[in-house]
Formats: structure tokens, C-alpha cells, sequence
């Protein structure tokens, strides 16, 4: 059994997620991949909440660099969420020549050069599969199995929040300010839901698939970007009169003059495989030029699925230590 | 660049297919893996056949062993299908120290313990992505991103005959019979289907998804399997009167005793994912106590889906040499 030791950033619902399944799982993951993994450090200014579990004492830090210092440390998880602290600390970790595993799409989609080129020069890894899709291991697909492939199109539906309000008022022909409202009292969509509605959350995932999909870097400031708010229900009504539905889609085609992309309330035909895609679910459809139409679905967050994504990293990276 | 030299061990449709989306792609999987992957020794009794591209001289062999006994050879992919010789065949070349790829789901479901024993043994790998579900990365999927996950069911739609004869049964209420003809006149049938309609193609990869997906040998001739040939219009007019489709299910459950598995002809309800998979498309869906749902859906058989999928082994096998 190899032992590696972990630094945990950030103990919210993700980070608590991701040392539940660790501790539920642990038996199976020591099986299946003769690993032992251990959160050594985490860190994380609330001590004290009532998370379900006990963390050991010592455990706790609340400087990062007694974990970039630590060398038993081989691996850190960062789970903070938002553009910093997070970069700074993922770029201390790598530089500290530890592999580093997040699911920040905003931090990744912002510094993708910066992390990627300082994970290179400090031989470490990044990888960041929850990032895009969830617990939905469609990066590796993407970047592993997939890679015999050019790819010449993709579309995504890379937002639950906007997918069940999108479902609600297709199926119950109710208006958007109505569902968004019950989608909140729910918990499916934040207080403030203007990085979800507004497609922003979309855009940095679909500026990652760009990187990784298409090899073009595409800030996401700079990917056309238009949300759900101003969809009615007339519009539903009207794309359901011609047997479509209206996704909040994240698009990419190849043309003659590069790739073009966007991120757009689109008309889906019933038909598509994506028109089925319903509520918080998250999926990814994606053509090469030899595997030819392929789907990926299942839950895009919530700190369980998220959790699988960056346990299935944190394995990848650890077997190859 | 790092060159890899392979030997490919039969040039039928699926070998053509693969040989050719090398060469379409060779410039791209240069890039993306920096690798030179070349294909030095073909085991083909057919050399005269047009194919569409020109094999060099020198290159066809009637014998394994030169493959085998090829220092220079790091990797040999297994196209000929059937259980033997292929069986023999990937035997000797892991004992010569060759990683093996193969798509061969009749070998890898009969032979499951020889193979990958050998290859422990040997230090050599054995992949088989393209064995089940075509071109569709599952099994690198459920191997190493979802390693995380205890799995607690899996549900599979893992022939594109027998969907494609169900999906026109359905649609246009015609007869098994007749479809079957109009399957066989279109190539998507073979002129003896007894393998796809009964459901044994199906079990050679339930065989292979239980080893795993729950880490249990059931070899295929063990497990219950029905498949269509029984399946009428009126079968099919009474599922769709009460909003079901009838679907050629892969089944396995964990249950209090252990796991469950068969083959059968299912009820579907029109609002499960799979329920929409249709014609020639295959689809996985899976359910782990991390990730929840998941599905795979993409085309489960054809030369270039399965060239994707076993070049995306011989990519990752050859990224590790």
C-alpha cells in the first residue's frame, strides 16, 4: 500500500464532501488502487463548524505554507472557489513541487497559462476534471482516451442551475422570475445568480474545453455570452410549438478560419440527445473525426459528484508517484 | 518525438479502420502526445485487397512470432476477432513482453483471468477499451476517473443491431422479422445474427463491465440472457401504451447477497436517459454512491469508432514506456 499525504485548501460543502467520500470509500479506494490517501493539513479558517465528521486535532492551518513546506506532503487539493487566494496558492504549491488538483473553473479559465506553464517548469501536475461538468470525467475522456481525435464540434450543457430552471418553465410553462424564486428557496440557485443566469459560470467552463478541446485559449470575457433572464415563457411556448426546447448551450464549432464559440439560450430539436438533458443533470456532446457522436451526462456539482472528480484525480496523480 | 512501433495482428475492416485514422490523424496525435506511432509488421493472410491505402512491402507477415520476436516492437493490437487464435495470439505477445490492445470482447469476456494474469505476470499491459461500447471511453472511465465511486448499478444499451431493429419497431410499428431484413440489406446485421439477437454479444460484455465494475468474474455463458427474436409490434404497442419503450438491457445490480446480472429484453419508461438512445448508438448508464447517475452514450461499433478507442489505448500505453 503507498501511502500519500494531501493538503486540503478550503473545508466548505466541496471540502467536506471530499473528505466524506474519502473516509466512506476509503476501503474501496485502498483495493482498487492500492493507495492509502491521507489528508494530513487543511486549511481552513472555521474550525468549528459542525461538518458531521471530527478532523483530528493538529489538522487544522490556517497558513498555507506549512503545508507547501511540509515535505511529506505530495499532493494538494484546492477547494477555496473564486480567482484568489486560490491562484496564488495553487502557483505556492506547484512551485513547491506539489501536484495540484481543483474544481476553480473561475481560477482555471482566468490563469490557465500561468498554472499550466508553472506546472510544467515545476514537473508537477495540475489536473482539474471538476472543473468542467462535475463529477462528469469527461476531461480525461477529452484529453486521454479521446486523444486519437480532432474534434470539430461541441455543445454543452454545463450549468444545472439554469437547466432546472430552463425544465421548470418548459414543462409547467411557468415564467422565469416564478422558478428562479423556487429554484432559490431549493437551494439550486444562489442568492445572487448572476454568474449562473447570466451564462458566466458557463463561459469559464467552455473557455477550459476550448484550451483542452480545440488547443486555443479563449478568455472568458472574451466568449459571446448571453444568460437565461430575458427568456419568457411565450418563448418556451413557442419553441415547444415547434418541437424544440430552449437549452442554455455552450457551443464550439470548427470553421475554415479556426474555431468559432459562443454561450447562448439556443433551440434544441427534441430529437438531440441533449433536449433530454433535464433539470440540475449536465451533459457534454462532442464530435471527432473518428469516434464521430459522443455524449457525456450525469450531475455537474453538489459536493458528492464534485468530490468523485477530484478523488479520481488525486488517484491518477498519486499512481504515478 | 518518441517513436513506438506496433504490430497489428489482422487488416479486416476494423484493422483498415484503425491503420486508417493513424495516418488521418497522425499529425494531431504527434501534437497532442508527442508521440510517432508507426505500424511495422501486419499479420494478414489477405495482401491483395484493395483498401483504400498501400501497405509498404515488407510490412504484411504470415507469421506472429516475427512479431513477437521483434525487439523493436513495443505494442501489438489484436484485430482479428474470435476467440482463437486471438487468444493465443495476445498470450504469446505478453509473454514476449508486448503490451496488448484489443477489441476483441469474445476473447477478453471467455478469457478474462488468463489474459490479464499474463500480462501481470509479464509486466506488460492489456487494454480493451474498444471491446465494449465502441468508440464510447467507459472502461478508462470506470477504471481510473471513477475508481472513487462504489458502483451500485449499471444499465447498458451495448448492441447496435439489435437497437437499431427495436428503435424501427418502435418508430414504425413493423414486424421483427421485417426489420431484421431491412438491418441485414443495410449492413447494420450480420447475414447469420444470431450473436446479436440472442443477446450473446451482449453477455461477452456484461462479462467483461461485472470484472470492472463490481470486481466479479461471471463468465458469459453464466449469465441469464434473452434476447429478441420474440420481441412483436404488438409487444412493443403495448410498452409504448403505457409510455415505455422495450430495450436489449445489460443489467446488474448489488443486492444484500452480492450482484446481479442478466440480459434482457426491459421496459423502459420514455423519461429514463437510455430510453432515448436509439437506432445504432450504445449508451452505459451507471449509477456510483459518489458521482450518482452517470451515462455514456456514443456508437458502439463501425471501423472508426473502434479505431478511436484503440488508439486511445495505444496512446496511453505508449505514453508510459
Amino acid at each position: 500500500m503507498k501511502r500519500v499525504n494531501i493538503g486540503l485548501l478550503g473545508l466548505g460543502n466541496i471540502g467536506s464532501g471530499t473528505y466524506k467520500v474519502l473516509e466512506l470509500n476509503r476501503k474501496h479506494i485502498e483495493t482498487a488502487s492500492g493507495l492509502d490517501l491521507r489528508i494530513k493539513r487543511i486549511l481552513e479558517i472555521d474550525t468549528e463548524r459542525d461538518r458531521g465528521f471530527t478532523v483530528a486535532p493538529g489538522v487544522f492551518t490556517q497558513d498555507a505554507e506549512t503545508i507547501f513546506g511540509d515535505p511529506e506532503i505530495d499532493i494538494v487539493i484546492e477547494l477555496l472557489g473564486g480567482i484568489e487566494p486560490a491562484t496564488s496558492f495553487m502557483v505556492g504549491a506547484l512551485k513547491a513541487g506539489k501536484s495540484v488538483v481543483t474544481a476553480n473553473k473561475a481560477a482555471i479559465a482566468e490563469n490557465y497559462e500561468l498554472l499550466t506553464e508553472t506546472a510544467a517548469k515545476s514537473g508537477a501536475q495540475i489536473r482539474f476534471e471538476a472543473s468542467v461538468g462535475g463529477g462528469i470525467p469527461l476531461i480525461g475522456a477529452i484529453t486521454e482516451y479521446l486523444c486519437a481525435n480532432e474534434f470539430t464540434e461541441l455543445l454543452g450543457i454545463l450549468n444545472g442551475t439554469t437547466n432546472y430552471i430552463l425544465t421548470k418553465m418548459d414543462e409547467d410553462g411557468r415564467a422565469y422570475d416564478d422558478v428562479l424564486k423556487e429554484a432559490q428557496a431549493l437551494g439550486f440557485a444562489e442568492a445572487d445568480p448572476t454568474a449562473d443566469v447570466e451564462g458566466h459560470d458557463v463561459a469559464n467552463k467552455l473557455s477550459i474545453l476550448m484550451s483542452l478541446v480545440f488547443d486555443k485559449r479563449v478568455r472568458p470575457n472574451d466568449i459571446p455570452t448571453q444568460g437565461i433572464s430575458e427568456i419568457t415563457k411565450e418563448d418556451m411556448a413557442e419553441a415547444a410549438s415547434q418541437d424544440c426546447v430552449i437549452k442554455l448551450l455552450a457551443s464550439a464549432f470548427r470553421t475554415e478560419d479556426g474555431v468559432e464559440c459562443n454561450v447562448q439560450p439556443t433551440w434544441l430539436n427534441k430529437e438531440h440527445p441533449l433536449a433530454d438533458v433535464k433539470n440540475e443533470f449536465n451533459a457534454l456532446f462532442i464530435k471527432g473525426n473518428a469516434v464521430d457522436d459522443l455524449m457525456f451526462y450525469g450531475k455537474g456539482a453538489g459536493p458528492f459528484p464534485t468530490a468523485s472528480a477530484v478523488l479520481g484525480d488525486v488517484i491518477a496523480i498519486a499512481k504515478g508517484l
